[in-house]
């Protein structure tokens, strides 16, 4: 009976941070070991339907990478980086549109729709949620990648408002109808901005932003906006992690309130992030308190 | 950590209870015990603000017998009971309306509001939401004692509506307009059945239906609406346990799911009956399964 | 025949000011020996149903001073003023809002009931419409007599959108949750305000303002802001009558159009104010025409 | 002051016939001398805009005979009557038309909205709203004289929504588009049966049915639906009265609740039929009490 | 086969022209000629049917001098000009309202609902559409005739939003309640003024505006607002033009974003101008492009 | 300029077409040489974006056999068909959703959105639209071959009400949660069904359904679902036409008005049979006229 009334004390002690998120907008940036592993898929999965039946309101976009890259090499395309991002001609970015879109996509769908709740999954291409423009790499032209110009929330807001949860690919169309790829943090990023949303959240494959990098107890709990020069030019921002705090501060700018950088791969890390104390990952915000 | 994990883990537990209950309403019959005892009166008032915020419908109907005698006692009018229910001049009357609206009634409200959750209390007055007839005991006049014949939900649905937690005090009036004191279990049933309620749950000061009164290891955790006759025969069913029982069948017959004598001393007793397998008290359903 | 014609003709005259008034809030301070003698009682009741079938939103505020002073004397509280207000220790308050709540407020309720228009009866606790701290007479603390800080008309809202009448007892909550009596008069005052009501009535015993108190043909019939503070250098302003004034031109301050002080000893004294040319009493307006 | 309180009363008495009718359509057949005398004109557009403000929905149909038949001389053209209808050629169904939609119909409209109540004016030509098909009288084609085969209420429900009072001609379509007068009597019939208006009034330049048609005592103040074929049997009803009654039995078939002859020659006659015990004419409803 | 292709060819070309103007309000100035010609008036309405099904909002505003005309002729009355304007005392002001909303409008209504589209007839007299005061030429008075002080769109929106096509006499009143008529050119230029219509069409008897008046080859396609001084001072707009013109500029200040002058004796002239890149007439616009 | 005129003939003799189907549900099974000919896309997507503009609700199903037998054949999966249907296991069913929702329904949508109509690709995997059970073919399992079972209509319902066309791929999932394929026919035909579509049109690589297979003037415009039957039991109904037929019997018989077999090789096909009384195909209807 105690065991019973523990657990009691559990969702009890959830009360406030259900009260504090109510009827919000969360973006979660899905990608990394989350999408691999199938406990931490499983465990993401619970998250998020448990964020939707509690009163939020969760989009995710999602990144497929590993996926993208098997199927290249399946059907013979070598795949190509330039500054860590995908060169992508013609030929890829239809691959890259088809297992984003016709394979990931629909998966995260059927693993949310296996719990009873409604998922309905699309791309930036779609109702014209995504519209871009090429973007450069150091000036040179590596194909159809895209920089968003314009989010367009008419049909995201239109699923939300009809109580299915926005799976969203990252792929959008510039003024003539290409099809390009855009970067699946910058494109969250973009949407949390586009909907005023309360918390961006990405799942990645590191503990949030360590001032030690070999030091995991050196974790920084919280950064506010002004401080992330400083860090970068003390080089405890660095490399891969330089343009995924681009894209926390693009959103802070654009309106959300806080932006998280969890590591995906513990297990219920967003509902440890939302639901407890134990705040985990790092917390970028507007402000110092 | 794995404190953090092990809670994340009773959330996630608790998904397809509140997916079970989303939008639902359940009525609760606050009295008894839980109402004196305030580390308990402080549970049950988090367990109801946990169903709103995951989603349920709380509609509250209290009693209040111990506050009125206080004040009858206070004011020198004496208490007289038949057949369990008070004998109710033109005088008492006015004290209990007063003591349940005024007092009982308004500090649950404000329990509630403690919370950030904003209640409103009403009688059965309010809005015509109680008419009734005077109720003879075994033919006798006992005074303003009230059997309900009609529920009127027009203010309780625009108060849910709004996202007002009801608190009903159990006060109706009948066709001439004098005001009459109703017994709590039987509102709770009429309300609930009105309201077409998914749960209706009485909070009471026993762990349920006992097969052995003497035996608390003899809970009958589950009755069908055809098995009570049987029951009460065999005397399993007796007492004040008849009356309680008729209004659980009572609103079973008007359309309620499911109906719950629950143990009121128990912390948090509520939330153990609706999130977790671990079934407390006797629930009284229309059919076997 | 010519009898009835002659009615037809009043029911005529009344025309322009059913227009003026149409769909307008008209919140009526309810109190004094309006509320005792049971003929004006009827005719104060009437006035409000009539206004409400018309097309108004009647809204009232209740004192009930005599009421209260009864009950605490019959449980043996001493009952003490200070300026006018009472000295509210925490039983005292207990008291005050039990009687106002639980007798006063739902006995007017059922008496506009009686005319088939539904009454709801709430107290500023209930969801939280009003919020009050601690008022200071003089420096002094006499307990829990609460001072308005804000008014939040949702709930006030959704019973006029439901077409119930609202007749709130002046109960608030502050910050921490301790209940508080509030002077009538100011929480008319307060509640027209937040409610851009078109018309505050108080309904007094006295004529209205007269410029020679012992002359009842001296009757003032109307006020503008900017003479208040010169009349109450002159005296004729004096004693009792600054405090109901000064509500009288806080609500002008926060929007009403105007503001009335009636005789609520005359029979119908609302109905005259409004329908007919015959102003009654004293209106206090903005400015001059 | 005594008068006006004795007004206050008045206001009062009208109280239980607003509540009775608030909200409630009532068609009024507006014609005869009451369309010609410039008193009681005035008198009938205040009763329509009392009923307006206090809550009604008042819905007019309206004739126009004099007019016509003065049009007519003015150009030229003859009036020739067939069993009390006009014989309708071509010519002559254009005048009709253009008195009734742009003369009678348009004057009524400007003396309602003299008293700041808007109103609009149309004919069944409008909105498709009554369509007919040719009327035969005794087998006799009589021209373009329409007998009402559908009544499309769409165009006067949207009116009434926004809160206009619509004016209604007697003019309709057939299925080719001809344009038809329809007796002002049948179309008002028709029009409160497809409204399923409350009341259909008649205004009228006779005291009601009379028992004895030489005696102005002996009428009869309520008729119910199946003592009509007797009282036709009996002489009592003869004349011009009977399409008068028929057109009243057809109201109450089609679901209005009483329909009225009322004597459109006195004051206010509207007013007094609804809003005083003195009921004046003759009311038809479908059963005795 | 082919013949079928080509038509829908035709269909498919006039695709881009359906998608910019749908939703869009278009006033059309019906009168002149092609209100005489039955070929050219069957062409008009089957225009207006058309914009309507392939979603515009089109809205009439007719005139009908010469029906009005024949009218004061047929009953005696002699017709007498000003400035181009009718003298208009009370007997005709009565026949040009009679003509106009109980002949034309209603004849405009019905060949329009022969389409099977519904339309509904109203004046500006209707729900205070049209409110005026006298206008005066060259200071002289001469009678009812109106120069427009407010359009109230109520009744007009509300048909629209009923999905009536509305058909409006151009007859207002002034703060007195007395009758005038509008110049059918001036009111139509207010109506789409204040219902900031896409596009307002004068349907007139010439091609538009000639540089060289005898040179039909000379029509100038586009104006914008400031070089109509200059066509004025070059007497290229010049007599019954300027007034006209005056309309198209009146419009474009109040919002319409273009207007234009077309040739009403042309079948289909305004299918020509919206459906094709074949302009007709003279467009007037706020800027060059 | 006559060539304008004739143009607008075109138009105007479109009108009846719209008004007839002004707010219907057009089901247009896309499939077979119209979706590889460049010109014939371009015409179809054409005929579909006129059809949304003039007011229908355009919902599109579609095929894609080509496109997945040349992405199998790319990553040397081997394609096998029993009684016309594709032999599906896991892996093969991976590879039919990617190309189906990735590719396929994705260009679809730009195509359509290059006309400046908002788009939505969905498969009947999002919100749950189509669910199947496995279809056993002469009682063998072939695989992940899906038999519809319920379709949802809430996405589409929402998709239409928020003015997007909805393109759906014909894949669904089982109450396990597997992803099956469906042919396009049969899904369309459901889809038809449950939106109760007015028209739903089968664009295939036939004329129709010919008397004489080698007579292409044999063409039948038009079949009665009872003389199905005889048709197929006299050989000309035969081979591959009978699942078709079969799917436009299915669908009269779900509530669709018309269901229609276009040859998808003709350049606008869809606009010869809805908009002219050229009928190209074969129409089947529920009963002769």
């Amino acid at each position: 009976m105690e065991k019973y009334i523990n657990k009691a004390k559990v969702l009890i002690e959830a009360l406030p941070y259900i009260k504090e998120f109510n009827g919000k907008k969360v973006v979660i940036k899905y990608g990394g070991s989350a999408m691999v592993d199938d406990a931490i898929k499983a465990s993401v999965i619970e998250d998020i339907v448990l964020m939707k039946l509690v009163g939020f309101q969760p989009v995710i976009v999602h990144g497929g990478g590993k996926e993208i890259s098997d199927m290249l090499t399946a059907i013979g395309i070598e795949s190509r980086f330039q500054n860590g991002l995908r060169v992508t001609d013609a030929a890829t970015v239809d691959v890259v549109e088809m297992v984003l879109a016709g394979k990931v996509n629909k998966s995260i769908v059927q693993l949310i729709q296996n719990h009873d709740i409604n998922a309905v999954g699309i791309t930036g291409k779609d109702g014209k949620t995504l519209k871009v423009k090429k973007k450069l790499v150091d000036g040179e032209d590596i194909g159809f990648v895209g920089e968003i110009t314009k989010v367009n929330t008419k049909l995201i807001d239109s699923l939300l408002e009809n109580d299915f949860i926005p799976v969203i690919a990252p792929i959008g169309t510039d003024e003539a109808g290409n099809t390009y790829n855009i970067n699946a943090d910058y494109a969250a990023s973009a949407i949390a901005g586009a909907l005023e949303a309360e918390k961006l959240i990405f799942l990645t494959d590191v503990e949030g932003v360590l001032r030690d990098i070999d030091d995991k107890s050196s974790l920084i709990s919280k950064i506010a906006m002004e401080e992330v020069d400083t860090l970068i030019q003390e080089g405890v921002i660095s490399g891969g992690m330089i343009p995924k705090v681009e894209c926390c501060v693009e959103g802070l700018i654009h309106g959300v309130r806080s932006v998280h950088i969890l590591d995906g791969r513990v297990l219920h890390s967003m509902l440890l992030e939302i639901f407890t104390k134990k705040g985990v990952g790092t917390m970028f915000c507007k402000y110092f308190d």
